[in-house]
């Protein structure tokens, strides 16, 4: 808390996690793991780095300038060359082994990766230079199935984290092409009319109007457009609208298959049709989603078919579908944690008399082997008092106390630290009187 | 198996990891830490980059051309300049954190990491540019509790990893600093005679003591040296011999308290004082230790304290003792696996009719809330025997079908995949059904 910076920090933009944020990251990777699994997704694990010529021209320009190339070695670093850098997502890295491994990968290939990925971005709040991905994707399939199950394997994973409130916007790129297309829009303004159309949600109709006319649309059409859209029964209209177009007609039966087969798992509450959701990015030829969550900017989670990307990646050519969770940003709403909630030891062992630590030692043997976490106080003072505040620093249940008179009885000193009574434990019980008095 | 390298490979020296060996890795990793938990050592993760000048200069001259180091981005990229550099091992890092977060760390800070490092070595057969490191350290303890605890934990490790054979070799700096007295070999010799002893287990007697003689050594006094350490009561003689030396009287203390310490967690057999084992790395000043298992040539596990590296790498003046496992020559004794040992699902639905999509989805739902890993068939093909092909290559304990027939009838049927025997289950019971099936 309000550590000045200095020299000893970690790279600007990377994190140190000790040991309470580590275990939080863990617990949450552990649920979406487990979420993915409970579907058939398969874990993939590849490399830091790729080869330069792997990365390089497939996150257009500025893509490119925020991947980090690392400088050849040895006789050749002077050359002031990069052969390999590390990865920028866990897509391009996907298509290099959809390639790589073919027919030995199960079809369709339903994978998941959970990993760091960096980019050489301007650092800021909750934007990291390392931060990690959280992949699902399912490649080899065209069915509508494949698309509903990515779907549903986010929306569980959220749900599983405990994300309370959310809510998944659904649209599909073929609605948008029929939109186009029954608004007689030219082909060539497209791409950026649908850009423009993304800002509905941030600026006002009026804006986003004048902004379409800048893009060439005659007025008249502009107005029309965006009065569709933002009418209170803009859903209805458009699909009214969208009729006399193949395409549209094809995009909302493809949404409306999506609505109906994730309603088993997804409350209708949570999912709704959004017809001027657009997600920037090009590549997605199919249904396309989002999921937002209250006092979050940007998407928490995010999917869609693209059936074209993986070869334009380098992969093979081959249909594919699936979702990315914001984890970075799903981890900033979960609930923090300033210290490990389980303390760092179940059982504290002091070490009253170096002459009894071989005995200190058996204890804490014992204690693990009741399945408790045991340790030994290594510090250099052989007061009572120093050692039991140690044992509550650590968080422990019991602390331990072995010296002369407990030598001479034959038992071990078991000192409960919440209440602070002591007990007397025959030594060769102690094991199991740890285990009972801990589950009971 | 035998598949011929292309251009979609990993980086030299890198691996991709599929389901079946990630999560080969991944049960092993979760043993470890588990054991290292149970011992009261706390997680650390630090970033994959650490800044150039933390790094070099901190492993020697051969280490430094190893480092990967990474080029400066944006207008800097072209000076061909690197200013980050990727982690070379774990410990350099753990300096920095020491450094950085001192006072806010536990006293002593037991911590542990598992991560990957980089090393731009010749890639070979167990030799990687990306490999997993698997480290434990107590910053803070001068106390050979510390030292035998490291031990202890990273044997119980091995042991929880059911590596059955392994030893391991045991002694102290301060034995073989109190032996180079007790020969009265000259301190600037000391270093070079300690480098060539450790060559013992490799060399003939004669060979090293040629080589001992090389260094400078008296003919005599290599001849009387290579005698005493290769006798059969080597531990005999040079228990008598280091009497006279303070330096060695207090390194043989040291280890007889770790042989007395461990014994209530390392069988007997299991390890020995080794007077010759000297550990290539210099830094090492009290108890040293080194894990050997039948056929692997290198250590699979070494350890010991060094109190003044910490300082060295750039962190506080601490005293330090731990243990590194070697992970990835573990990984290779433990059983390899071609395939996942579940398989993929437990529970795999069939689409016989796209008219009953929505149930396919709702039965693996329902299967899922149970408890199990179910999916829904993604292919194209409308064919039973297809169908039951992919239940049965996912590895799957079940499979359910739902068509028309079902729908008439308000069940699921639901086939065996052992067996073959097939059996109408209401769609209401379906989940409880599986579920007392799958653990019956």
């Amino acid at each position: 808390m309000g550590r000045m910076p200095t020299q000893f920090d970690p790279p600007s933009g990377t994190r140190d996690f000790l040991a309470a944020e580590f275990e939080r990251r863990e617990s949450a990777f552990a649920v979406i793991r487990s979420v993915f699994a409970s579907y058939g997704f398969e874990p993939l694990q590849t490399p830091a780095f790729e080869r330069l010529d792997v990365l390089l021209g497939k996150y257009g320009d500025e893509g490119d300038k925020l991947v980090f190339k690392i400088l050849r070695r040895g006789e050749h670093e002077a050359s002031g060359e990069a052969d390999l850098a590390l990865r920028y997502d866990l897509t391009v890295p996907l298509a290099r082994v959809a390639a790589a491994y073919g027919s030995q990968l199960p079809s369709p290939y339903k994978r998941y990766a959970i990993g760091p990925v960096w980019r050489a971005d301007r650092p800021g709040k909750d934007r990291y230079r390392e931060f990690v991905q959280c992949d699902l994707d399912t490649l080899g399939s065209t069915s509508v199935l494949a698309d509903a199950e990515a779907l549903c394997a986010q929306h569980d994973a959220l749900a599983g984290l405990g994300i309370g409130e959310f809510r998944i916007q659904l649209n599909s790129r073929r609605v948008l092409a029929g939109l186009l297309d029954v608004f007689g829009i030219a082909d060539e303004l497209g791409p950026g009319v649908l850009i423009t159309l993304d800002k509905l949600d941030k600026l006002s109709p009026g804006a986003v109007g004048a902004e379409l006319e800048g893009r060439g649309l005659a007025p008249g059409k502009a107005a029309e457009l965006v009065g569709t859209m933002t009418a209170p029964d803009a859903v209805d209209r458009i699909r009214v609208a969208l009729k006399p177009s193949e395409e549209g007609s094809a995009g909302l039966d493809e949404v409306d298959r999506v609505l109906s087969l994730v309603a088993p798992q997804v409350p209708a509450g949570r999912i709704a049709f959004t017809p001027r959701m657009v997600r920037g990015l090009s590549y997605y030829t199919g249904p396309i989603w989002e999921v937002t969550a209250p006092g979050v900017l940007a998407s928490i989670g995010s999917g869609g078919r693209y059936d074209h990307l993986i070869e334009q990646l380098g992969g093979p050519d081959t249909p594919a579908t699936g979702s990315s969770l914001g984890i970075e940003r799903i981890l900033a709403l979960l609930p923090g944690r300033a210290d490990l909630p389980q303390g760092r030891l179940d059982v504290a062992v002091t070490v009253m008399d170096p002459a009894y630590a071989e005995q200190s030692f058996e204890c804490a043997a014992a204690a693990r082997s009741a399945g408790l976490r045991a340790g030994v106080y290594l510090g250099s003072s052989g007061k009572l008092g120093r050692q039991l505040k140690w044992a509550s620093d650590q968080g422990a249940r019991w602390s331990l106390i072995y010296g002369r008179a407990e030598a001479e009885a034959g038992t071990v000193t078991v000192r409960d630290m919440v209440s602070g009574d002591q007990a007397a434990v025959r030594a060769a019980d102690l094991g199991d009187y740890l285990a009972r008095r801990t589950a009971g």
